[in-house]
């Protein structure tokens, strides 16, 4: 995806992290000159894993093996305020202070999102569904091959809602509006 | 503190951990031979720090300090499965993520209690008390000053209740049976 200006010259890598405690979604951005590239994403599973404590090592050494293979500058994780029950709160809340506690063991900034948050960045609706965050994530960064679920989709645009929010953020949303009226049939 | 057989020889150390996102609580416990001593025990804040993240980065930092100062070969911690809130069960996760994970990274193994078990383990009453607990705490372990709060009490608590657990369970809880009888006013 080109850069709306040629003025921001810039070499950073953004990992997007969509922390659980059975999958866990993860979405790399290289931003390069005027350049913006997904590098990488992908999803790990830990639904094998019996024990819950298994899964929090897990995620701890994914995230150390994300940032040791794709050097990040930054990370940036959604951070759900609400859940269907305090249980499955306690065990997502593990699961990010896992992934938090990786990058940030690193040196890695950390920096957290809304759900809502990052639909409105990268779709212009805050209550936009899992499918239209997927769609719009293929078409932006000319993904190639549809991940096999949204997990890895949600950290991608996890990533790209971290890229809007620090560069040239009218640009941008410019050029999200432009995408939308474009497309005005996938964004009802 | 003697055990109760000369049979058990062990060389051993335990760390239990409160963790919580204000204050985290940590008590050492070390097995050795027929001795139970308490080698370490205090309580941490990160109420200064206004920011949830950094508080996550902290609780990692001295989990991992702890852990390098006093080698234990095994970490308990307590695991509520309530909470005030949606939203404080998520910070709460968060904070035992951050412990756990240190923890792990490190090789040492994680065991979890219930807030009950601990209690019922420590001072044979599921519903005691902070109080309680703590006044067992300072009498069994032979604790000259007494800890500013329940954290680290709470925290010693979970070492000797994972050390009960392993430990020639029914000669313990005599022990700690007699000494309920010999303290029936404390146990309310």
């Amino acid at each position: 995806m080109e850069m709306g200006s040629s003025e921001v010259v810039n070499d950073r890598v953004i990992i997007g992290i969509d922390p659980g405690s059975n999958i866990m979604g993860y979405g790399v951005l290289h931003h390069k000159g005027k350049d913006l590239i997904l590098i990488a994403y992908g999803i790990e599973r830990f639904e094998g894993e019996e024990e819950h404590l298994m899964k929090i090592k897990k995620i701890f050494e994914r995230v150390i093996a994300l940032i040791e293979k794709y050097l990040p500058d930054e990370m940036a994780i959604e951070a759900p305020f609400y859940g269907k029950n305090i249980q499955s709160m306690l065990k997502l809340g593990r699961a990010q202070g896992a992934a938090i506690s990786a990058a940030l063991s690193r040196q890695i900034p950390v920096v957290e999102y809304s759900p809502k948050r990052v639909k409105m960045s990268v779709t212009g609706k805050g209550n936009a569904t899992k499918e239209q965050v997927a769609y719009m994530m293929t078409k932006m960064l000319k993904m190639t091959t549809i991940p096999e679920t949204f997990d890895a989709t949600d950290a991608i645009a996890i990533a790209l809602c971290h890229f809007n929010s620090r560069n040239a953020p009218v640009k941008s949303s410019k050029s999200w509006g432009a995408f939308l009226k474009e497309n005005p049939d996938r964004m009802k």
